[in-house]
């Protein structure tokens, strides 16, 4: 015994690219890893199919049965009036019901989060949930909040995702007094729009550690720990690292493959260029913690493999036994 | 004889990281290249020092001598009211006062924009200019707008820099029938925010090529010719790109150093390097248009060498053959 509660994962199997394997399987994993209590929400037949098919051992994994089907372009509010026996609303359903839960999805976004709120709630004293994830770069990774959840913020919104964003980044990723870095176009108080001008007073004026504006080139250069913006900007910039990071892996196989010296050269080079791949790895993280809401949330990546899901239990238990979410409560309301 | 009219270049020599060295040096080479007169603004001592110790030779350029300095950090407004006998407001004064002239500041952006807006005034209907900046990534290029000079936006605008992008698309990048694509966090119509939704509306409607939204990851596969977004988001992006793939190169780079495996594969491998590096340059064009205003105005990156002046001359050129600000002026009315 750790002295640390036991984590009870509730995870939606039926949502993303590659379920229902590779979602059981890093679910399993991770929870042996992990020591941790899970339960699969999803098709029975299915799971127990495939379950056998791969030698997954369901012992002591308890399954919820789902009836309702959730598409990537089922709407939110119409995932909770209508299909409240999806994967994804009884996983979210059940992990607010017991304690020390996680809930996990990598379906539809808007849906886990829309489950997750209503299910779980919203952490007294909290405005807005928002999207918190791990930027990887290596020694210079950043926490990006909000990567989505909210297209329009109000100045008291981006500093509550400032002050959330700050207790994730200490709790878990371990970075003791962490920099927060409000996201603008320059790096002048005055820069900017309205919102982020309020912004950058409220900031100033907290108890943060706060290192001011910081560009869209500074975060690469590791100005912040935790940059904060709305969710519209987050979600296109966090979506832009990916593109461009797939775009330029894909030139390097390309230039690789362009005749026989190159060919040579990178068989040579690939394990150092595996090893920086590695450096932009979402999977390494699992997902993006949904913050803000009144229990563990992840919304993992739609591509998410094994890897992935049996990360994110690890973000799960490490957020159970940091108490992340008291933690964000007393520092909002204190 | 071509048949087109001579450009005449004035540029604001004091602008930049490496002014005023490498922009003498771009201009004058770039003018000899594209044919075109040039107009040097700024300390007329300093140019003649500059030109007489790098043996550039002065004859037929005319110089306007400047008695006023701008720094990266005074604001447009006050250059405007306080600064009228700096660099960047003598050239755009004079490009504003003369046929067939293009104005270029690779200094102070904010100052530059203002400088252009105030002498050159509008194109009479358009609403508000905008920065157009081509993306530079191989095969898959795309043009920007707004690149930074709108923090905020109504959807006219929005529709308004789509047109105005295809026509900068078109006449200069030569594609035939632009993708307007509408920067946003989903691909679906409702996505995004009140300003997203309702110009999706507005280019739905309107004549435009128009490919619905597109996301973060799209515009690295080639989703749209043009990307048409606010300036604080266009801004916010542009700078991720540029420093990430800084980040990318200097990751790269300290592979190659790694050990000595790595360095003799670096040196095979560096000429494929150098021309990969190269699809990235934005040097290549020289800088962004502000499109809008009733001349052409080029803003070129602080960081610009010779080479970025050079070829901004190359694209100041096509602006002016290709009648690019009264085919803005007739599609914007039409």
């Amino acid at each position: 015994m750790n002295g640390f509660s036991r984590l009870n994962l509730a995870i939606d199997v039926m949502g993303g690219d590659y379920a229902p394997y590779e979602i059981i399987k890093g679910a399993i994993e991770g929870c042996r890893i992990y020591d941790a209590d899970l339960t699969l929400a999803g098709d029975k037949t299915l799971i127990k199919d495939c379950s056998e098919k791969n030698n997954f051992v369901l012992d002591g994994i308890k399954i919820i049965n789902s009836s309702d089907t959730v598409f990537m372009d089922d709407s939110p509010s119409g995932v909770l009036k209508y299909k409240k026996k999806s994967p994804v609303y009884l996983a979210a359903e059940y992990a607010s019901k017991i304690d020390n839960s996680a809930f996990l999805s990598a379906g539809n976004t808007g849906a886990a989060m829309a489950c997750a709120l209503f299910n779980m709630k919203r952490i007294q004293g909290v405005f807005r949930p928002a999207i918190a994830i791990v930027i990887p770069l290596g020694s210079r990774k950043f926490v990006l909040i909000d990567g989505g959840a909210n297209t329009e913020v109000k100045p008291v919104y981006l500093q509550q995702f400032a002050i959330m964003g700050k207790v994730y980044c200490r709790e878990i990723l371990k970075v003791k007094d962490p920099r927060i870095g409000l996201l603008n176009v320059g790096s002048e108080e005055k820069k900017g729009n309205e919102i982020t001008r309020e912004s950058f007073k409220l900031l100033k004026e907290s108890k943060l550690n706060f290192v001011g504006n910081v560009e869209g080139r500074d975060i690469f250069e590791g100005a912040a720990d935790v940059v904060v913006c709305d969710g519209f900007t987050g979600n296109i910039l966090l979506k832009s690292i990916e593109g461009m990071a797939g775009f330029f892996f894909g030139e390097i196989k390309k230039l690789f493959l362009s005749n026989f010296i190159t060919k040579v050269s990178s068989l040579i080079l690939k394990k150092y260029f595996k090893s920086m791949k590695k450096q932009f790895d979402y999977e390494e993280y699992g997902g993006a913690l949904l913050l803000g809401v009144n229990g563990i949330a992840i919304i993992s990546h739609g591509s998410s493999k094994a890897k992935a899901i049996k990360n994110a239990v690890r973000v799960a238990r490490d957020s159970l036994n940091n108490d992340l979410i008291n933690k964000i409560s007393s520092e909002i309301n204190g």
